[in-house]
Formats: C-alpha cells, structure tokens, sequence
C-alpha cells in the first residue's frame, strides 16, 4: 500500500517543484486534425485509438512538468465501454510516470450507493487489476452520507478524496453563494470538509481529505484557506476558465505547498493556441502541451517568489 | 423520436395504474445464495453473469406491476467494463417491456463536461446501439451551468432529467436544510427546478425537468409539491428507507398522477424479507420481487382513495 495520499502528494510538488495539475479532457472535435480517420469519420474505435495516442503522448510529456494528472471521467465514460480500459491504462502509465493521478468524477450518492461508487473508483469487483487512481472529486450536496463512504475507501487505500466547495464555473453562485446565517453555503461546506478530514492528516500534516475551490474566485481562496489550513486544495479554472498565477496564490501556505493548480485545455489544447500554433506542427501537440505546462509551472512558483 | 418524457411517463403510470418505481441495485452479497459459484468465489464474469439473470428476471417480473425501473449506475460501474454492456441491455429490456426507464447517475459537472456526460448517458460517441434511458438523475450544487447541459441534451431526445432538491438520506440536512433568507437550500433549488422546467412542459402539462423528493420527509414532499405544480417527482426512500404509502401522498396530484415512488432493496430482495420468504422458494425471488412491488402499489393506490 502505498504511504498517505497528502504525503505523496505534497513529496511530489517539492521533487518536481511544480504545482501544475493536468486535466485530461479528450474531446474528438478538439483533436489535432491530422489524427481524423482518413474517411473523415468518427467511429468509436477510431476515437479510441486517437484518445490513446493523444493523452497517451500529451501524459508522457508533461511529466517532467506536472505533479498531477486529472482524468475527467465524463469523456471517458461518453466512450464506454472502450472508454473504461482506456482510462484503466491513462492511470498506470501516469502512476509509472510518477504523476499523481485525481479521477476527476464528482460523484455523489448515499450509503451503500456511494461505497459501490468509491468501489468503482478504487477497486471494482472483485479486485480491480493495475493501477486505481490517487484521489477522487466527491459532490457534497447529500451530507456526510454520501461523502464518508468516499473518504473512508480512500484513506484505507492510502487514497484521497478533493469535495466540491467552491466551484470555478459562472453559475456555482447559483447555489454555492446563498447566505445561510452570516456564512455562504460554500463557507458550510468548507466546515464539513474540515471536520471530516480533521483526524486524516498525514506526517506532511496536511488531510487526505481536500477541497475543490475555483481559481476564478481569489477572495474565496483566501477566505477558505484561512477556513482550512489543513485541508489540500485541487483548483479549477486556471487558463481557459481566467485565472491567472496571482489570482491562484492565496491557495497555497507560507512553504507554497497545500495546492494543486489544474488547467485542462489551456494545456492539451495548446497546441491550437496563439503563441503555440506558430512554434510547433499539428504533430507536435504534445511538445506544445509540454511547453505550456513548464510555462504555467514557471508562472506560479515566479508569483510565489514575488508575493 | 418518442414523445414528449413527461406524457410517456403519465401514460405509462395511467395505463398500468401503477406509481412504483422499482430500483435496480444489485450488490453480489445479497443475491439469493444459490446464486454463488460452486467454488463460493466471485470473480468479475460470475458476477456478471449473476446480475444479468438476477436483474432480467427481476424486471420481467415487476413489468406488469411497476411503471418505471430506476437503474443506479453504480453497482455496474463497479463491475466496469462489463457492467456498461449489462446495463445497456437492461435498458434495452425495460424498453421493450413497456417500462420508463431510469438511469440514477446523480451526475454533475459543467458546461463541456456535462454535456459529455449526457452524451455518455443519452447517446455516447459517435451513436449508442439500442435502447438509451429515458431520465437521468442530476445533482444541482454546481447551478444551471451543470444542469443545463443534461437538460437540452435530454429534451432534444424526447428524455428527461430528475434534479436532486431534497434526498431521502439521514445526512440531507446538513447541507439542503440550512436557510437562506426565509427558504432552506432545497426551497431555493426547487425554485431553480421550477425555473429549468418552465417551458418544458409537455401535453399532459407535466415537464421534462423532474424533481427528486424523499419519502422519508412529507412536510417538505407537500410544501415542494405545491411550490412545482408541474415537475415530476420521484419520490425515493419508501420501504426499506423508512417511508410508507400515507407519507407519499402529498406527491401526487388531484388525479394522482405527477409523481412515481421508487423501492430498491424492499422489492428486489423481497425473497429475503419477513412475509415473503416463507412463500417463495429461494430460485423464486423474481416472484417475490412480484409480489412486493403489487403490494406497493396497491398500497399507494388505496391510500390515494382513501384520501
């Protein structure tokens, strides 16, 4: 087994001094088009094979830059089933590579429910072969009972589990910003993910038990890392979503660990980007995604240096 | 293209004169014992093979008594990747025996990733084979940037949604009851629900856009029923969650129509159950699964009357 997940993850950050998360979000529109089928169409296993190459490749070449990778379950599972052994293989060879691997699935249910999903992500039945991913993102909008089973699989696992607080898409005020008391939901949310994680923390002393807080909200950052000094952070909405290195500094303690920053498209995507697209082919997608990747590592440990 | 979900779903209750929803949950330890392997040991194929016969069996049996299966995607995405082809043939099954199907997912993500999501649930890439679910069940605490994408996806197809507002589970409260100005968080979701639904609605005047309201709280079944006149509830947590037949009954309308109440564990390992293994051998549970979801629904229809 392997040793606790905050651990790992925080001798991770520090080895490969790099706070950048990768999300891997295989989109077949998004695709360098040199990679569509010679007919011009889309078949299921055409799609798979691509999806193989293209994360396989972009996985490999951010390793030196990344301390984690964040596997979006949806578009895996919009390629079920071939889609299942795909991410199955995406996570050993991102386990091999030394990357730490976050099943990004948000899900949600209660009791038994929710143990047959952290099974589905940690194990299956009976025993899943290969590697299981680090970390899983959990929705709390259910309570305790369809976070816990999450956590407990995890941490018997030396696994972790990051619960949806404050999310970095524009309608999560919808919800997540009512005002209950003199706290906002999210404030709420951010006491239950600190009292469930409170007895979870490793020798780094940081929690097996994290939080999804936006990049788009620094405030927020702030507020909850101040809220949750113990608790690590997986955060969205860098890049693509606006966020920019200061906006994600408050996230991080003094040592300028505690966090994970993710950027998906503006990485794997960089390849079709301005100041990319002129320095590398359609076939070097993943030396783009590389160079975009060492550019954010740069750009946050720079905003941490400066702060 | 089927019609509009909301009249498939009213016909179907109308003509079957039934309001049960029977929840497929299938785990390996609570299936009847003959079922296990001569060796004792489950492996993935077995399991497989057990939850096929068990659920097919269970389905055709409850077709004449139940208006709609719930099928909850985590007990097959535990048993990946063979659980995707098994819940897709059951899909398929339901369909033909005239049952409303639906698929409990509890999904949430946004934008891009919710609708990959409701591709994966509605059609997958490039175009599912067969039968696709007729609903699928949303959790709303990332707002209508998470809700949305489920939402048209399922329109455009003649399907549906079911939004978490109030779950049936003990810990509910620790996140939907706490108040934001006059409402609890469920109210305000309600609202937004209300809001999704509004120009959904089919000819039967019921919406494409549901609502998932626990059996085991009436006082919110009836204030929620009165604040969405016209969104569909499936109502969970009746039987082995606590809820009876008079607590269910402010979910429905004056022609009791506009909601379907779901039993999983009650109905489907009936063979297990006080009252009912003494009358069906243990090879028999699919009768029994019979018997319990005519005695609900009778139940819910008697007390309708006796209203």
């Amino acid at each position: 087994m392997p040793g606790h997940f905050a651990d790992r993850l925080m001798a991770a950050i520090r080895e490969k001094d790099s706070r950048v998360c990768v999300g891997i979000d295989p989109v077949p529109d998004l695709l360098p088009r040199i990679m569509l089928p010679p007919n011009g169409r889309w078949t299921e296993q055409a799609i798979s094979e691509a999806f193989d190459e293209f994360c396989s490749r972009i996985i490999r070449s951010v390793a030196d830059h990344a301390a984690v990778v964040k596997l979006n379950s949806a578009f895996f599972e919009a390629l079920s089933p071939l889609g299942v052994g795909l991410l199955d293989s995406l996570i050993s060879l991102s386990a091999d590579l030394g990357l730490v691997t976050i099943l990004d699935a948000k899900r949600s249910d209660i009791g038994s429910t929710a143990a047959a999903y952290a099974r589905a992500v940690f194990g299956r039945y009976p025993a899943q072969q290969g590697a299981v991913p680090d970390a899983v993102t959990v929705n709390p909008y259910l309570g305790g009972d369809g976070v816990l089973p999450f956590i407990t699989e995890a941490e018997d696992l030396g696994r972790g589990a990051f619960i949806l607080v404050r999310t970095s898409n524009p309608s999560a005020a919808e919800l997540q910003d009512l005002k209950a008391g003199t706290w906002p939901i999210y404030r709420h949310v951010a006491e239950l993910v600190k009292r469930w994680g409170a007895e979870r923390c490793g020798e780094s002393g940081w929690s097996s038990v994290g939080a999804v807080v936006g990049a788009t909200w620094p405030r927020q950052l702030a507020e909850l890392r101040e809220a949750m000094p113990n608790t690590p952070f997986l955060v969205p909405g860098y890049g693509a979503q606006g966020g920019a290195a200061q906006d994600v500094l408050p996230a991080f303690d003094a040592d300028g660990l505690g966090a994970i920053v993710n950027s998906s498209r503006g990485i794997i995507y960089a390849y079709d980007r301005e100041g990319y697209a002129d320095r590398f082919g359609p076939d070097e997608y993943d030396l783009a995604a590389a160079a975009a990747a060492e550019e954010m590592r740069l750009a946050i440990n720079e905003a941490l240096v400066g702060r």
